[in-house]
């Protein structure tokens, strides 16, 4: 099979994402590697031989994305038996003359340490630990957001990665069987109703993930999840809860559909 | 301020990544503006008109980072009062020719659910949660990785990282006071040796850490926080336990090294 590397100084996060963007277009399969942290000439060749080495077993030029700025290391990378592919090289020149200054790259720049950003995203990591699943409801006035929807719906998934990808505090609140009959929004959490995202998803699905949980059980049958579903979104509706089917989004698409409804402002760029 | 705008019909995760890799190159502040899912011409007429009131507000055009195939919207946003950079339309010509088929963009395509991906990713998530910080050592035969270290020196963030991100089950255990004399790895862990991998953080930085959560405790002294990486980094270098020091990293940087270290194999692609 034909290879895709993804190559840099640092992370390779840019380069992956670079380059599945790229990809994700053909329909054609691809072996990744990803070579991070390639600091020295030493590193450069180690990686020269890889890509050489996976050339030769393929048959077939792989493809290597890469960001590197450092001309010895670039030269290296450029000269592998492999096509090259290096976004700066294209959109540093018209972004210099755009905006009338040089650009000047350290190597680990993009997805390096930010002070302030660093201590949001772990602060946020710990507020979604400790306000997960209902678990502590007295923090909700320092919520960003609160998630809220029936068991295994996806809300502390998300509520995780607006922590680490946005240094976002979200909490999450499940509404469980007791609470379905006659389902409102408990009094503690209504004074906080601006900040409440809802979640929902298809009953089929709901039903996958519980049996993989407690299978056989009433919670996890046909009936319960309908009911649950039912009542939640009924809720959703009345209450003018923005609200999202889980179902077929990622989370990428789910934390992104929920910054984007609830207007919230990424701490960390 | 002059605005950078990252636009795309799915998460904008790609134009913010194309766009953040470049403009960190320079030293320039931007007011940035990230506007997801524009997935019709109304909505592109609204991004429009955002990007359009920002240049009058600033006085200067602002820079938009997008990856629309879509033509219609393509035409209204490269119409907007703004310098456009999109990667995709530079680099799918020259991919095309190299695979030899044409590209068939599709919307959401990049950062939407694949279904394997997903599920192992979930999988992950609740494993790091239901195997954080030594609560459960029953299933470290399942554990990809174990993250050991002394309480607060990132491995709970490392490890909900390497689940979200990468779909990889990540364990942890704390080292505590108890452990400290006479430090070694427990019996339980060693037969798991080869996948622990060891964090550790400057005394300084955990002693900030550890006085917001306890302030003015034994738990957050100088002597104690030294004491307990004192003996970890001694444990580490006597076991050949391959660790890092947390302290100048980010949560992508420490979770590339472990990837890298390790050799583990990303679950999402």
């Amino acid at each position: 099979m034909r290879s895709a590397f993804y190559i840099s100084d640092g992370t390779a996060i840019t380069s992956e994402v670079f380059g599945h963007a790229l990809l994700s277009l053909f329909p054609t399969e691809f072996e990744h590697h990803t070579i991070s942290f390639v600091e020295n000439t030493e590193q450069a060749l180690l990686a020269r031989d890889k890509i050489n080495k996976a050339s030769k077993r393929a048959g077939e030029l792989p493809l290597v994305f890469h960001t590197f700025v450092n001309p010895e290391i670039r030269e290296i990378i450029d000269g592998c038996d492999a096509v090259i592919y290096n976004f700066l090289e294209h959109f540093i020149p018209p972004l210099e003359k755009q905006l009338g200054i040089k650009a000047n790259p350290q190597p680990h720049r993009t997805h390096s340490i930010h002070e302030k950003s660093y201590d949001n995203r772990i602060d946020a990591v710990n507020f979604a630990l400790a306000n997960d699943d209902g678990t502590n409801i007295s923090n909700y006035e320092h919520a960003d957001v609160i998630l809220v929807g029936v068991s295994r719906s996806g809300k502390t998934p998300s509520a995780l990665y607006l922590a680490l990808q946005y240094g976002i505090k979200a909490a999450n609140y499940p509404f469980i069987d007791e609470d379905m009959e006659h389902l409102k929004i408990p009094e503690f959490l209504r004074k906080f109703k601006k900040k409440i995202f809802g979640l929902t998803i298809d009953a089929d699905r709901l039903m996958d993930i519980r049996n993989n949980r407690i299978s056989n059980s009433k919670y996890a049958s046909a009936r319960q999840c309908r009911m649950e579903l039912k009542e939640v979104e009924k809720l959703y509706k009345k209450e003018k809860i923005p609200f999202i089917n889980t179902t077929k989004f990622s989370v990428e698409e789910i934390t992104a559909k929920i910054l984007s409804e609830m207007k919230l402002r990424r701490r960390k760029y």
